[in-house]
């Protein structure tokens, strides 16, 4: 696979290009700032349904996108001009920050308004520039890659083969943890998470069904897969803040409309039930988008007998995590 | 060592029989009942102190007890009678529940009346027979192994090999996962955590300090090392409710004397602080003992620069999470 600079890439051409060389590498070059998350059995008993959770929650700054920007980083940050920039509603660009800071390059990040006070407060600390969007000004970064400043290289949360091959190190792990599941579950925001882990399933071997996870406030996977292509769709802004667009990644969709089996929609109060279990029955604290991969699982639609759960991230605000754990 | 049935077994002789073996065999034993915990980085910063977590609260069914109690089962719940019965707080029942429901075993579990009502609640879904005491009377059962009842053969939480060393495995994996740790922080309940742990740090090399935890509201181990033998102190009950007893158990003293090198005393207070630092900054759910050390490596009461905290459980109910959560 090609790892150098690629103004024009199509995430649809890793279905060609990659293997399990490529996963191998992204977990040795991520190995010093990431750790390998355990799988943990959810104990809620299910019928003869087991569930399996990847708490990608633990990771270094709180989620997945440590690997991601761990990867990313150590491929390509090296030799570039001093400024970086990137779009995120934080987790991607907490774990840029903290790679940028110890290469000493200047990193600006756009977010859009909806983005999580604790996450803001992260970011701060770690000491980015900041610019703030309406979520339809920052989502219109995230598809044009045109921040309208002169801020630097622009580095994609989502499309760039890094950091596809870097989300896709947690499927290695899983399938080296677990080999007979049958449904992995992850929740779907830019689609680059589920594109990593599905490809590194098939990279070794695995034939678990691929189920993108939603949240009822917006539904653009589901949208997509009805239309037959992306569509732009409403979408009402909640405490789920890591997942739940207005429209798939055109640039992704061809990937990922191969690699998705299936769509799984659940509703708010289904994932504040499932927060409420996972902090009581794992001692995890989850995020909004981690909840609804666990929500999916434990619902009637999820068919699955082996069924892994992608935990996408814990960063919640207290004061949210608060409201969820007294609203049972 | 002896893994046999032993009534007078002398705990200090674990210093003269055990090595890596022991640990080796123990941890391939429960590898089917329990998981390898990370090693998470706690993120705070501390001037140059580094503090990592052992996060035991991610086990099944919430703590490092799970360890020992299948430990303990796979040596000696075979052949025997089908009655046995044990005295605990509720964690080291609940592994041992789980582990004799395996093995067709009736189960007779001594409670103190101070155990959270989310320990209590979780023995009975595994279908033990409970019975509940004062604190006194149930820590006089713990010093005399006498439950004044006909409920089969008695396993000490604490006070046998198997236990012992069975908790070691979390020091084996300590030492794999960070070499250079300078000091290590236990919550001390009945001593057989910390035991277990330094029998483990060791036998494998490690120079590592080994700190005791105990909360402000009942300090045995304190007043043991103080006045040079075990020594009977009040006790307060709080939410701390898996550390804290009002007497080193004598037939630990020697051994513990051995192997602990000081004892960090922290308040309630720390403890709340340590716990909402674990959420926000670890996605992790603690439970008052646990908190304690990380409470303890946080003050500056520990002098270490490389610090590993044993967290014990996560067994807390919702509403003293929620409690402590919004009480910063």
């Amino acid at each position: 696979m090609e790892t150098t600079c690629q103004s024009e890439f199509a995430p649809v051409s890793l279905l060609e290009k990659i293997s399990r060389v490529d996963f191998e590498q992204a977990a040795s070059r991520i190995s010093a700032d990431t750790i390998i998350t355990p799988l943990l059995p959810h104990s809620r008993d299910s019928g003869d349904k087991k569930i399996w959770l990847k708490p990608e929650c633990l990771q270094p700054l709180g989620s997945f996108k440590i690997r991601a920007a761990a990867n990313l980083a150590e491929c390509r940050a090296s030799g570039l001009s001093l400024k970086i920039a990137t779009a995120s509603a934080g987790n991607f660009a907490q774990g840029l920050a903290l790679a940028a800071r110890r290469r000493g390059l200047e990193l600006t990040v756009h977010v859009p308004d909806n983005a999580s006070s604790a996450k803001i407060a992260a970011l701060k600390r770690l000491g980015v520039s900041l610019k703030v969007h309406s979520f339809e000004g920052w989502w219109q970064i995230m598809t044009t890659r045109e921040t309208g400043s002169d801020d630097g290289m622009f580095f994609h949360p989502v499309c760039e083969p890094e950091v596809i091959v870097g989300n896709g190190t947690v499927g290695r792990e899983l399938v080296s943890q677990l080999s007979d599941i049958d449904t992995v579950l992850v929740p779907y925001g830019g689609g680059g998470l589920i594109s990593g882990v599905a490809l590194a399933l098939r990279a070794y071997g695995s034939k678990a069904r691929i189920i993108a996870v939603e949240v009822e406030t917006s539904t653009p996977l589901s949208a997509a897969l009805q239309a037959g292509e992306p569509t732009t769709v409403d979408r009402l802004p909640s405490f789920v803040d890591g997942i739940g667009s207005v429209r798939v990644i055109d640039a992704m969709w061809p990937l990922v409309r191969a690699l998705v089996d299936d769509v799984i929609v659940v509703s708010l109060k289904e994932i504040e039930s499932a927060i409420r279990a996972a902090a009581a029955r794992n001692a995890l604290v989850l995020e909004g988008a981690a909840g609804a991969a666990l929500a999916a699982a434990l619902s009637d639609r999820c068919q699955g007998k082996r069924v892994a759960c992608i935990l996408s991230g814990g960063n919640i605000g207290l004061d949210e995590l608060v409201r969820i754990l007294t609203s049972g």
